[in-house]
């Protein structure tokens, strides 16, 4: 027996099959899931895991690296989030989603570490050899709204897109806050004295750290895009190209102190246009299955590690002030969300509801991040009760918010998530609105949102497709595709329902069956699957055929002959098969 | 900056992307692969880089780590062989394959290991000092034909399958011959006395180590079957128990110091077919693709590393040595070759040609298995000797044997491999024939292969299928699935040509047209991928409709009606599209 030389993947391959076999085993009783979130269950596994590891060992288990958690377990689940991300709410979210990532998390930090400063005044508590700083630190750590706890649990309670996409992004962005954060007081804690020069620095800090994060990002994403040009003759390495540019963009980030959460968000949203252009649909199927099950596992073993990690004797209890830290955890953000969210509705039509409010606050979710921060804390004599904190905060949130928030969501009537897609009707009319705001920006001079979409988009097709496409030059315009499609589904149906040969002999009935199809009996015999698909050859194609067209912008020049041509082709099918 | 922290995953991911930017690189030039093996160019590529650390650093740039080898290049690599390995053709040969394997492997390592003793002896090559043992070790290392140089050049070439299977099937399986040799001798190297039993032992090692790493490897296989069976509701994990499962078996097998390569073969190839049937379509293309990714990453950084790994101050040069090892390399394994086939011909109908047994000969190709093998050798003064040889040999098999036997196979002519597959027709003709041989050896009582097919099969569908498949109970006859394939294949292609409303006014044409479709005619309509599914489904189901017939075994009774609802079904669906 030779385990030595085997130990290490051997065990790493042990752990990711405890983990998905954990997975399964939830999964086979149907009622658990919808009553406890799989994150609670998957921490009580962790638990009971540490503690027969503790029981026969008889010494703490051993307690989850910081270091595998952020460079090995934590990219594959921002990545997934990044590249699955909804792109027009995000965008449309973007101010909210900075404020409250910003202010609110510099809100929370400050707050929650000074009212634990206040509390460490109170000489029955016993605290006060606590410092400010050591408490901001704290409050540094603890603030932060954890996206993978936030991603287990809001993924299963289905509120509507523009909650979740607010929460959620909240979640990843504050990353670059916290860092920087994070990092100034624990320098301050270091330094003898603290220059005001210092203080600024820290400010300018955040700039760097988020806009270098996005810069580094796009900078991989876009080199990501144009490599995927040169695959075509050996589509079996295209997933990986996904996988090896996007770690990078995260490895550079974090080598140059940036947010590299921030980073692979932006080089996974930058790349997945072009990349999905460029590759095969088999690659396309084997990334988007690949990083679900990464982000899975990874999620998964972070869960489980939580748990055995909370087993052991590196906590200092302190009741006083470990309640309090949940407390103020509780009503900090509470408040930042109320005074925030006042300043966003009244510069917004489409504002957000007290219910929608609540849920904000109070999915608030704590989790790995905050307790690998912790741990990488420098050493001082009250470390362990800053463990201790952070590790009842983490299961307070996980078990109590997460498993509550489900019934509360319930009870409240928050509004939900559109069950169905939009359909083809919908989702041209959007497009339609959309062209007609930026033309309505363009001559009011007003530059906002669609403003700026509308030149993105010009810039996009103007230079970046040529440069990172392959097959720029022949897109074939959506509505023949729509038409292709359907009729083959049409055929298929046919041929299903032992109808082709059969049906044939009366034409006439079938043929006007065949024209007369509305929109709603459409979406009757389209499954989800196809209907997506649709919708996203409509969403890539419908503004290029406008753009061609003449149009209201200053960009390009009217009677360009591809419509025509486009309406032509349609007319001539639509001929022979009547 | 702090590049310390995201050193070790950095530099891993800045292999993997030079490894297939150099993949890419190769295919940008249509016309370089054509004339270079792949593996050369990338050899190619690690010299340059090596010379170049070499001559930055003034220091020998970093060798391959044989760990890393052994734990993580290789098994993806094997992995990937195991599970596309074509079952037909290998188990037809598997008695020839194994001959070549193991009588073969001996043959060559006993025969380099004392003509080498014999070179030794000579005084002018001052090299009196390197023992027999010594020799017969270094034998044992460099007779082994690499799996990963063959699957390299033999990809490319496109024999026949029969010889590309007994090549490769041998370069794998001999795998296990390699330990256990390697393992004794090495051992013998430290022992001051050697006794006759410690020889016998070793004998036995051969069937303990190749056999358990079958039973582990179908061990490992079954369990991942029998996983698979539960992951209906979490389809996103799937893919990753095959990952999991192989590597486990390779990991065990290795631990228990039996043959890692065998297990995960053995492991691949039992699992495959029930995964398969268990797993989603989606999840499978992920593990097919994943596979080949994985396993072509790992095949460039190898030679990459080969060839990185080439230049340094750990050679020792002795032209006699060097040049006779490659010598006798060539000559023992041509007359090895020569004596086994021309037992393996006495007892076949189907005999070896002279030219495959040259090419068999001359596609021995030494790989990194040789040059891990070598750095893993104790240290003893002449173990750079040794390094230097082993790199002469691998460099001269895989560049000059490698460049030269795809000129070699034009210019003898070598029985190329089919490039269609075989038809509908001949498939089943095919499979009719075996049912007909196993009968007569049934009624014959030679218990002969497909005697022993025939059990398994029975073994499989009566015990295996309902322990391992989650939906045995409800297979649909092949022939159905493929008429409703038919019918759909032909509706679409007339909905694409626009004809279907067109059409219709004329069913009678129409339907006499689709009735007498040939198989010819059909094989020009279909494209490969269809017909590969078809060609699967009839290979996974006509069996089945065979066995509940009336049959010749002795297993099944007579008169189960299931055949006759079949065929009831047929005429039902035909009926209805006349």
């Amino acid at each position: 027996l030779d385990y030595q030389h085997v130990q290490v993947p051997f065990e790493i391959t042990l752990w990711i099959m405890l983990a998905s076999l954990a997975k399964i085993g939830f999964h086979l009783y149907n009622k658990l899931p919808s009553v406890v979130p799989e994150s609670c269950l998957l921490i009580f596994v962790g638990l009971i895991m540490g503690g027969i590891i503790y029981g026969l060992n008889d010494k703490s288990p051993p307690v989850m690296d910081s270091d595998i958690f952020f460079l090995y377990l934590l990219p594959p689940i921002v990545l997934d989030a990044g590249y699955f991300m909804p792109s027009r709410p995000f965008f449309e979210n973007i101010g909210t989603i900075l404020l409250y990532a910003v202010v609110g998390t510099i809100w929370n930090v400050f707050g929650i570490g000074f009212s634990l400063y206040g509390i460490c005044q109170v000489k029955a508590f016993r605290l006060q050899d606590v410092s400010l700083l050591h408490n901001l630190l704290f409050g540094s750590l603890i603030a932060a709204v954890d996206p993978v706890a936030v991603l287990a649990v809001f993924e299963e309670i289905h509120v509507n897109e523009k909650l979740h996409i607010l929460v959620f992004g909240e979640s990843l962005l504050n990353d670059a806050v916290t860092v920087v954060l994070y990092k100034l007081f624990r320098s301050f804690c270091e330094m003898p004295t603290i220059k005001s020069v210092d203080v600024f620095a820290g400010v300018g800090k955040f700039f760097v750290v988020g806009l270098g994060g996005v810069l580094v990002g796009l900078a991989f994403g876009m080199t990501a895009a144009f490599t995927t040009r040169f695959t075509k003759d050996i589509r079996v390495i295209e997933p990986l190209f996904v996988f090896l540019y996007s770690y990078l963009s995260y490895l550079t980030a974090e080598m140059f102190h940036l947010s590299g959460i921030v980073a692979i968000i932006a080089c996974a949203m930058g790349m997945k246009r072009y990349v999905e252009a460029n590759i095969s649909l088999k690659s396309h199927t084997t990334v988007k299955y690949f990083m679900k099950m990464w982000s899975s596992v990874s999620d998964t073993l972070i869960f489980i590690f939580l748990g055995v990690s909370t087993i052991g004797e590196n906590h200092e209890w302190n009741w006083p002030y470990i309640c309090f830290t949940v407390i103020f955890c509780l009503v900090w953000r509470a408040l930042g969300v109320l005074v925030l969210t006042f300043f966003v509705n009244r510069f917004h039509v489409n504002t957000i509801t007290s219910k929608d409010q609540f849920i904000i606050a109070y999915g608030g979710l704590r989790g790995a991040i905050c307790f690998s921060l912790v741990f990488l804390l420098p050493d001082f004599h009250r470390k362990k009760l800053f463990i201790a904190a952070t590790t009842v905060v983490i299961l307070f949130t996980v078990f109590v918010q997460g498993m509550t928030i489900r019934p509360l969501v319930d009870l409240l009537a928050v509004k939900r998530k559109r069950e169905s897609a939009p359909t083809v009707g919908e989702q041209i009319h959007i497009r339609f609105l959309d062209h007609l705001l930026a033309g309505i920006e363009d001559i009011s001079g007003h530059w906002g949102q669609y403003y700026w979409k509308d030149k993105l988009e010009y810039f996009n097709s103007k230079y970046l497709q040529k440069i990172l496409l392959r097959e720029y030059d022949q897109p074939k315009s959506s509505i023949v595709l729509l038409y292709e499609k359907l009729e083959r589904k049409h055929a298929i149906e046919l041929a299903e329902a032992g109808q082709l040969g059969h049906g044939l002999s009366h034409p006439s009935l079938l043929n006007n069956d065949r024209t007369v199809i509305t929109d709603k009996k459409l979406e009757d015999t389209l499954n989800p699957a196809v209907l997506d698909n649709i919708q996203e050859m409509l969403a890539r194609n419908l503004y290029r055929i406008r753009r061609t067209g003449p149009a209201y912008n200053r960009h390009t020049l009217p009677g360009e002959t591809e419509p025509v041509e486009h309406a032509k082709e349609i007319l001539i099918l639509r001929h022979k098969s009547l």
